[in-house]
């Protein structure tokens, strides 16, 4: 926690994100603790979903606990969640929604968030059954803008633990129990069968996994940006042209990422071009026997001419 | 298995490595096929481990089957295993050498083998388990030196139907279903509840990982060893000197396998070679605040003076 705020100025406001569990509750006495002795004022958050009965009575509660915790302002944010992108994502959105307008509205400088090395290892392996690269199994960020995780490295039994020596006790939210969520399968049958048949350091591996891998995105995406640059050699009216010889001396893994991120910028959105769209597009550089065009989301098309690779605007769409 | 061969030379001798198994039996049974359509001369080669009673029989029925398949020449390599690094390295270390010498001997242009997206998946697991980052991810190799596996992309069970469909018998290993070894516990245990909570598509989702893992690896050991090159003042007698001003521009994945890279020139054995050691010699440069020299594997210390990191024997080693 200490080296979680320790670049903080004196007196900013922190924020502890309390659902009222035995992460977010821990998250917030650690924070009530440590603030004051840091020179930070500390306050707490809680979010009442209108998802459960009882659940404004509960938020109160959570708020309740702040004082004695030394935490202060506490507030219960209510918010209405939608539907969109199903129920998991919906809350997620709400709840992340008013976090932040809270914070903005307090002038909080940072809000503290519970996730453990528990959850980092279950969201590591969601990203894997993707499939979908690095990216995706990098997890959540230690910081990332606003947001700090304070209790990533730290198990959840830890949190647990901590709430009972501090006589505390906490709220357990029925839907971690609801194995129709794919996260909570995950944590229920998933990794005890992983710490089982592999060893029990299974849930730190995938955390320290997580960190590797969002550090070598990181310097990749670097690359591809510098590369990209030199790559580009014009955007006209959202036609991005790239020199071929150029790209033909970039490793695999750089190519291609450079070349989804010219047919972002010419206009193709980001969820829908698959990898198969970006290999495709890769043929034309490193397989070139005269293909013709490769069509892309958002009506746009890969061509090869004269050395250049244009992504543009298709003419027949 | 066409595109696996497409850059072979006319007349070039490829060998298939079976155990009898169906996906090797599958292996050889396709390059039989394909190998005089392409004008390419097909073998076979069988490794008798002599670890279980009737082991050579088995092996000369493997090759028994090579002249149906069009596999010539077809030859059984005995083998003893020793015990170093525990039964199945050993096992796997004796096998390679055996593959090694013959093909070799009969100036083979490429060695197959049998791994499937299984085995692929299998092995992505494990690395993961351990959690030693983007390399221990990226499985195996679609092609390393001589040998090239071409079936990596297929499932088991489809490599199991080929040989239904060809009339082939294929011989199941013990050793493939005995749980005390950890592939074997992945393999029985925990893919198939990855698959029932997750989705049947996780194998695939897997393979998808290690591919890209590999290429992001490639490209991350590229930017590496030219940041390396830029860095390392001077190799006098092993002692290797670096500029920290140029370390402190490389994004931290990049940095620290420029230090590991560093260390290992400098003599500290890559095996012993742990992150935590480079986290500390990292700090180095990072987190300046005067630190005294960190002791690394190998009697080696890294040492900061003057804007320089030096990695050299230790004085007192």
């Amino acid at each position: 926690m200490r080296e979680a705020l320790a670049d903080l100025p004196h007196e900013a406001l922190v924020l502890a994100a309390c659902s009222g569990g035995a992460d977010s509750l821990a998250l917030a006495a650690a924070l009530g603790f440590v603030a004051p002795r840091m020179g930070l004022r500390a306050g707490l958050l809680t979010v009442d979903h209108q998802l459960q009965p009882g659940s404004a009575e509960r938020a109160q509660q959570v708020v309740n606990q702040a004082a004695r915790l030394g935490l202060h302002p506490a507030e219960v944010l209510t918010v209405t969640v939608g539907t969109e992108g199903g129920p998991e994502a919906a809350a997620r959105e709400a709840r992340y929604a008013a976090l932040a307008a809270a914070a903005d509205r307090l002038r909080a400088a940072a809000v503290l968030l519970g996730h453990t090395r528990d959850d980092q290892a279950e969201t590591v392996l969601l990203g894997l059954a993707r499939g979908s690269g690095l990216r995706s199994l990098s997890g959540m960020a230690a910081q990332a803008g606003r947001y700090r995780r304070p209790f990533l490295d730290l198990s959840r039994a830890t949190t647990v633990a901590a709430c009972r020596a501090l006589g505390l006790t906490p709220w357990d939210d029925p839907h971690n129990e609801d194995p129709r969520y794919t996260r909570v399968r995950v944590r229920q049958k998933v990794l005890p069968v992983l710490e089982q048949e592999l060893g029990p350091g299974v849930a730190e591996a995938l955390a320290r996994t997580a960190r590797m891998a969002r550090e070598d995105a990181d310097a990749l995406d670097e690359w591809t940006e510098s590369a990209y640059q030199d790559c580009a050699l014009s955007d006209i009216d959202g036609a991005i042209t790239l020199a071929v010889k150029k790209l033909e001396n970039l490793p695999d893994a750089v190519r291609r990422r450079v070349l989804r991120r010219a047919a972002i910028a010419a206009g193709s959105p980001s969820g829908a071009l698959s990898a198969t769209h970006v290999l495709a597009v890769d043929r034309l550089v490193t397989r070139w026997r005269g293909q013709k065009a490769v069509d892309l989301p958002g009506g746009l098309s890969a061509t090869r001419r004269y050395g250049n690779l244009i992504l543009a605007i298709s003419p027949h769409a």
